[in-house]
């Protein structure tokens, strides 16, 4: 490790004013760049960039040796876990991969590093850059099911709201539960519990939580869920959430209840979701995620009257970049200074 | 005015639970209520009952009779100014009535009652009571145009999210402008401001306001919205709110501007707002009222892409008996009590 400073090679794009944000908030870094060795950007904060994009052979020549030369990586290079394996590699002074993403488990785990490289590698997320306005998604979500959204569409477009008014419901009289208390789930129950929800949340752990009246442990889920009015999971794709939410839990819901997934897709079932959507048992559901993606032309999750879909999209904000930066920025500075980094992820469980 | 009790006759439907609940917490009232006098509830809080209902003759006689014999009325006699009128007429007693409303004020004034009479019979409305649910509906309607709904809804219909991903916008980094901060505004205000928006407000009063990082003079709406990313309407129906968001408003917005309306729909000029909408100045617009209730079946907003209307039933809710029959316990002590009431109507600009 340098004393001094921290050469930083840049694995996605960044933005002329985020990396300005790092150099400003930590002088101590060094970066490595080239021009033109990373993708344009398609959107602010599209860190896998133009898919049309290709480096010529001297280009990536060029990338790999700035990632060669580097004590840290801002981005997994080219999103991609051959890269970033690659990159360990034949890169033995490499100490830290900063991911831009939420998560980043699944590229670290397809990546196969061997438990020396996770051990002289350390991998921090940009968990919770994204709870905010993931939250919001889960509140339009919820929203869109208790004021009945597709009922209110389908009588505007007959000119006439039908014979009978059915009460729309209102968040301030449910009780929400939220799968998964990390960053994004915590920021879900504020702004819940904001518009005066009861909110419930699951957690591995037993300790209190601010904003949830009731902590759930993972193993009473489906029962909690039986009792709910609306569950929004934020929980992160790993092997023991894979399928979490299935026919368990989908099919003791009572009618009506309301489903938001703003975590990863992998943790529902989605043949028992569409079950419990045909069944009533879900009125409403908001996936901003879903188990493949994008989701497949066949899938009936497209066509049903009772879904919201968005393409992964929901965690997207102008301000995204900067705040990676400074996050980055804040770890960087916590690692010349020996200090632990924010974020780091668990390389058992990879999230 | 009675020292001991307060003879209150029901002039709309309650139900058992919200009488008992006011008999429970005001046993100082005496309560003139015979069976069937008034319409079944088509919905908890039907205030106006089930149109097709009516009273034979001797059902008539009995219900005024009542009313005659009351010192305070709950509801507005059957929704109707004609039967108002009558009732402070015929009944020299009568001190206070409780609209079920919160507004009331065109009914009081299609009453035509007089000044002696307006001095008699104190008005007060059941403003607050549907903030919450309001303020619920418009975070929807902001929250939905944000997202890009419609959007959202297209590419679902094609089953595909076609070339580019558009950011969608993000509450937390809007400015959101309250325009009118009564008893709705405030709460709307208080939950934009949980959201992380930066809220501004109109007010006829320069005092500070709460959750209001800016409190903005009537005079500036044009200017203030001008600079908004969303505007919630949220004033009351009255000769100086009529038309107030006219051309002025909102052929002066950014492109993509959100609106809401959540207060009533006579404030709003609809043809500017459908040139506004067509010209994408408005972005997308959420009703919950209109100028003209039900929406009329020529009028261009039903068909509207970017318009999303519902029936004049964002307030509704399955508790809002209970808390208008609490609010309506507690002024009946403060009546007996001689102390001031809460929500006093206006009755010079009746609201």
């Amino acid at each position: 490790m340098p004393d001094h400073t921290l050469k930083v090679a840049l694995g996605v794009t960044l933005d002329d004013a985020s990396v300005e944000l790092v150099l400003r908030r930590e002088p101590r870094i060094e970066l490595l760049r080239g021009p033109g060795l990373t993708p344009p950007w398609r959107w602010s904060g599209d860190w896998e960039g133009d898919p049309d994009w290709r480096r010529d052979p001297a280009q990536q020549r060029a990338f790999e040796a700035l990632l060669d030369d580097a004590d840290a990586l801002f981005g997994i290079p080219d999103v991609s876990p051959e890269a970033l394996a690659r990159t360990v590699r034949s890169n033995p002074r490499l100490r830290w991969v900063h991911t831009t993403a939420a998560g980043g488990g699944g590229q670290v785990r397809a990546a196969g590093l061997t438990a020396e490289e996770l051990e002289r590698v350390t991998v921090t997320t940009s968990a919770g850059m994204h709870a905010e306005t993931l939250a919001e998604w889960a509140l339009l979500g919820v929203l869109a099911g208790a004021k009945d959204l597709r009922r209110l569409e389908a009588d505007q477009a007959s000119r006439t709201w039908g014979d009978g008014r059915r009460l729309m419901r209102h968040v301030s009289e449910m009780t929400v539960l939220v799968v998964g208390l990390g960053g994004i789930g915590r920021v879900v129950a504020q702004r819940f519990a904001a518009l005066g929800a009861t909110v419930w949340g699951t957690s591995r752990r037993r300790e209190a939580v601010e904003h949830v009246d009731r902590v759930v442990p993972l193993d009473d889920l489906a029962a909690a869920a039986a009792q709910a009015d609306a569950i929004v999971s934020a929980l992160p794709g790993t092997d023991r959430t894979t399928g979490l939410l299935g026919a368990e839990v989908f099919g003791g819901l009572r009618p009506g209840t309301l489903f938001v997934n703003v975590g990863r897709g992998t943790v529902v079932d989605e043949d028992a979701l569409v079950e419990a959507l045909d069944a009533g048992r879900v009125g409403f559901a908001a996936l901003d995620v879903t188990a493949v993606e994008p989701l497949p032309v066949d899938s009936p999750l497209w066509g049903h009257p009772s879904v919201l879909l968005s393409p992964h999209t929901a965690a997207l904000s102008e301000q995204e970049p900067r705040r990676i930066a400074a996050l980055f920025a804040e770890n960087a500075t916590r690692l010349l200074d020996g200090r632990p980094l924010r974020n780091v992820m668990d390389t058992r469980e990879f999230y």
